[in-house]
């Protein structure tokens, strides 16, 4: 194969994204444009990747990292300009360089292999990607000779009434032969109206030159699709969703709503899963098969065994085992690990602890950096006192101990295996394995005292 | 009228949903999609209807118990052997047979009764229901005579490039002379590729036996949906969706996001109620008219009485009355009763427990198997301790009691008429009518204690 | 200019809506329909507006107040009678006259404008606003002669083979020069079937003097919907929805999901501000720039500052400072302010409070009539007993204090700067300033409990 490289433009403005962030680090489906682009460019085995950065360099290097070269581009000069800036690393180098806007995050290395697939096989020198639309208004249209090589494109406000009526349009991905591309750079002019180095103008000095100038025409016109404002960074994230739901349903996962189903790229989910309306799963989370994602439920970053049944709750950053019950509206914090057969119910808090299997806390409960056994019953009320104004500490519950509601354990203090707290406790020292520990007054009842109240008031 | 009958495929192995789940049983809207299309069969009054099962027989059994008679198919051999096997049952009678798929969801009792009516009046021997599509590539094409008898079906595979351009489809439906259906399949070969024997065949045996085989062309395309994978489940989901939702709204209910308002067949629902986008209304639930169910509401099995607001809550199996208010946040759970003009407040969770009118759970409580009388006030935080480790006890509240914030009632107890708790008490022991009781220490401020500690840290 | 006037029909049953609620007060996107309508025509800067009114006059005046007079229609005796009542207020003026449908939420100042000024450069005596649809069955049909005159407006009913094909439809929105508009009213009969005076006969009868009958045809179909049943009011919302999203969009707010985010008419919103799925932001909301508001989130009439993050909550009448963190899972109420860079955790519920800037409440806490300093630390499960069962109280916390978790302020009681308050303590007595208070039991651990316990059960 020959030697295959890519240039990413990502140095535009964006200033119709209205946005003090770099329009391609807005993110689609939970991940900055640019990087579903380096994520696609990154399948395809290239020798090197260029990206053209300007405004906010700095945030796109923090994203993209060593995944890519940079170079840098200081005025915007128009694309032509902007490729010319990666001739530092690619100049006069043999072998074939794709071109790809940072903004198209719907590209995929599926499409761009068949584009220098095809490039390459025909001994094209340049060879754009296209796609016909129902609609080509504003687009650059793809005139081509009758021998199907490309003439020009030719752009909305220079285009005749017969160009206008052509359906078949410039993509903005372009395939070169990398040595002809800096050389015909190096001719392009700015000799028009913005006073701009335009990227086609090579198209035209390759055809001056007798080579072969070709399209690629894609049937997924969605791949196209490029985010110059909000509405179409909201028109890319639907197709990216859609994309990615049809992925999980065909591999055996029921999206009862897939309109409504919102899932990161980086999910894996097993078979017979149910994901209800209103889910949201993000980051780099895995769920077994049989789980049930309940109505109006986020995921970020987790591990979800099997079986497991999660309703209306948000989990972030924890391991969850199999056969768990949580929620509804249950909070699972960072760095939590609930075991199997674990459950957590209504209006708890669970972070930074860890529940051995079987353990259950079922209502109104706090659990913050604890260390729960097995068979743990946290009473409804119950509450890890971890903080004391100064610093966080540890509460131990051995394994089948019984915390009665309303209780505080103040950390750091060990409830003992077997051990009971009564309800209504304050627990401030440990309790010994089996012993009863309770903190609290006797009642009394004072007769006839609501009449007595009312009298009085 | 003749005697009528069903047979409904329901054998298919649905190796493309990749689930355990046996096709059939996925559910739409909540009902699994046999069970649609028995309840749509239900209507028509037919004499018999014979279920053919195969993989997972006893779990159709399950669901579908004695609505309908079963044949076994225990090898795949088509749907042709698959109709077979309700000769058993069938063979020999007189009458009309209408064939159907268990995993036609849509499929209504209307268009079947449509296409029986129109069988027996046209003393056809086979009619098919058919319906226009825009794109039928996949689909079987019906090919007419030129006097609008069917002449055969052709599969997308066998189709000439003319019968391709037919947009008249199969849609699976079909309407039977009964005597002649069993005849003709004891003659079906299965000489062909799949070595399977095919239901289409029968249509040329009455066709070259001199018979009528017609069509009757369906307008509701979206009836005709079959579900093969998941992707096309959520599609018969969606459609199902818009269906249940047109109805209602018909009927004098605001939905102000049909596309995101999830409502199971059997739930029926009154005049002037207002369901917000994200509720989720399941089972056999009503609700009263003028009540307002709040945006991310899930309802299943329940009665909601008139004027009732709930928001951004939970509720299953329980009767709530009229004027009531619950949530947001709130966790109504099985066995609950809350009778009219309660109020259940933000993370409070009730279970398995009685409300009298007017009473009041405001915030942060569970309730319990518990009893609770008229006008009673459960203060913020309050809980009935029910569970000692071991079992269960109930908790017993009075007309008119006030119970304090922070309180424990550990069950059983009593709290008698008019008694008051006061906050932060824990009762082990019944408060007297009137009474005032209380289990708390008395507060002791220590001063300079602040500094103090500072210094000492 | 000329003396510009409008006439608001709003008398009609709307029987199809199947409601208590008057018909043109059905709200969309929060807003009942006649008051969008009333809002485009404040801005048009008209002399005079009468609405008509008929069943349900009061409420229709209780919304609309004096933004319009009114006219009573006491018997719905069709369009060309409605448009007659207002000739009490406008008969014998000169100038021009729109007339709109109560029920046309969706028309805009711009559409009327337009409307109003072709009508008065072209000296029409009536121009209807028109609009080309795809499927024209069931409207009025616009016929024109060849010169562009409109001739006539012809019901479906009414309308030949070939006016059939026409599709250019009537919307329902006229401009009339006034004194024609009323002396042409009077010679309108009701001998038809229904018995009705209808308003388009004013246009024949205008033909017939000779006068100037117009169309202005709009591009703008979405804008002439009208309401007349909920089927259509949720298409109405769905429409507005989708105007309202796509311009905060245009703004430079990221709406993740614009087909699952609803935000009211008068909601303002800065840039780089995220909505995420499943937002409900309603009446007079001002949310600042660099927010997120996370999926399933409720806010009404409340003011929210920059870099804030609210998380599946509900917030309504209150206002919230900058950098605030609110959520998962907390209800704040109205009458409450939250400063600069406080944080409400999961399952707090606050309620005519105000909380210093910094000060936190993290879980399971309510803060109800309390008045917070800076730097304040509300534990874990802590409540402010703010009822007796008779009257509401007042809780203090100065600046610094440390509340314990679980522990009861019984109001009305004052927590002094820099005060502790052990966990698990009532507090009913106020406590000075970095006084530790302390009101619970010593904790008495009995050892070998548990097996004793075990043995006699």
């Amino acid at each position: 194969m020959a030697n295959r490289n890519a240039v990413v433009l990502a140095a535009g403005k964006g200033s119709r994204m209205k946005s003090e962030l770099y329009k391609v680090l807005h993110p689609v489906c939970g991940k900055p444009m640019v990087q579903h682009v380096m994520d696609q460019l990154n399948q395809l085995g290239l020798n090197q990747i260029v990206t053209i950065v300007g405004h906010g360099a700095e945030s796109v290097q923090e994203q993209l990292g060593d995944q890519t070269q940079y170079a840098v581009q200081e005025e915007q000069l128009g694309t032509g300009h902007a490729v010319q800036m990666a001739g530092s690393v690619l100049e006069g180098q043999k072998g074939t360089t794709v071109v790809v806007c940072g903004d198209t995050p719907l590209l995929t290395a599926d499409t761009i292999r068949e584009l220098m697939d095809q490039h390459e096989q025909q001994q094209a020198k340049v060879t754009v990607l296209t796609t016909d639309v129902d609609d080509a208004t504003g687009y650059g249209r793809i005139i081509r000779q009758s021998n199907g090589q490309v003439e020009k494109i030719v752009e909305e406000k220079d285009a005749s009434e017969e160009e206008k009526a052509v359906t078949e349009i410039n993509t903005g991905t372009y395939c070169f032969d990398n040595e002809l591309l800096f050389e015909a750079l190096s001719q392009v002019s700015n000799d028009n109206a913005q006073g701009e180095y335009y990227l086609p103008d090579v198209l035209e000095i390759a055809n001056e030159r007798g080579e072969t100038v070709a399209a690629h025409k894609t049937s997924h016109v969605e791949e196209t699709v490029g985010v110059n404002d909000r509405v179409a960074l909201s028109k890319a994230e639907k197709l990216m969703k859609k994309r990615i739901n049809e992925y999980h349903m065909r591999q055996g996962v029921t999206i009862v709503d897939p309109d409504q189903t919102y899932i990161g790229p980086d999910v894996s989910i097993g078979t017979d899963v149910t994901l209800e309306p209103g889910v949201h799963i993000h980051g780099d989370t895995q769920i077994g098969s049989h789980s049930v994602i309940g109505a109006h439920t986020t995921i970020d970053h987790a591990t979800i065994g099997e079986e497991t049944l999660i309703k209306q709750s948000v989990v972030t950053n924890s391991q969850i085992g199999s056969r768990v019950q949580i929620g509804p509206f249950a909070h699972i914090r960072p760095e939590s690990t609930l075991s199997d057969d674990v459950k957590v119910g209504n209006f708890v808090e669970v972070k930074k602890t860890t529940m051995g299997s079987n353990s259950k806390a079922s209502h109104l409960s706090y659990l913050g950096d604890a260390e729960l056994g097995n068979n743990v019953n946290v009473g409804c009320g119950s509450i890890t006192v971890n903080y004391d104004g100064q610093s966080k500490h540890q509460t131990i519950i051995g394994d089948d101990a019984f915390i009665g509601c309303n209780s505080n354990l103040v950390a750091p203090v060990s409830i003992e295996k077997g051990a009971y707290v009564a309800a209504g406790s304050t627990i401030t020292k440990d309790v010994p394995e089996k012993a009863l520990s309770i903190a609290r007054s006797r009642q009394e009842n004072k007769e006839g005292y609501v009449d007595r109240l009312k009298k009085r008031s």
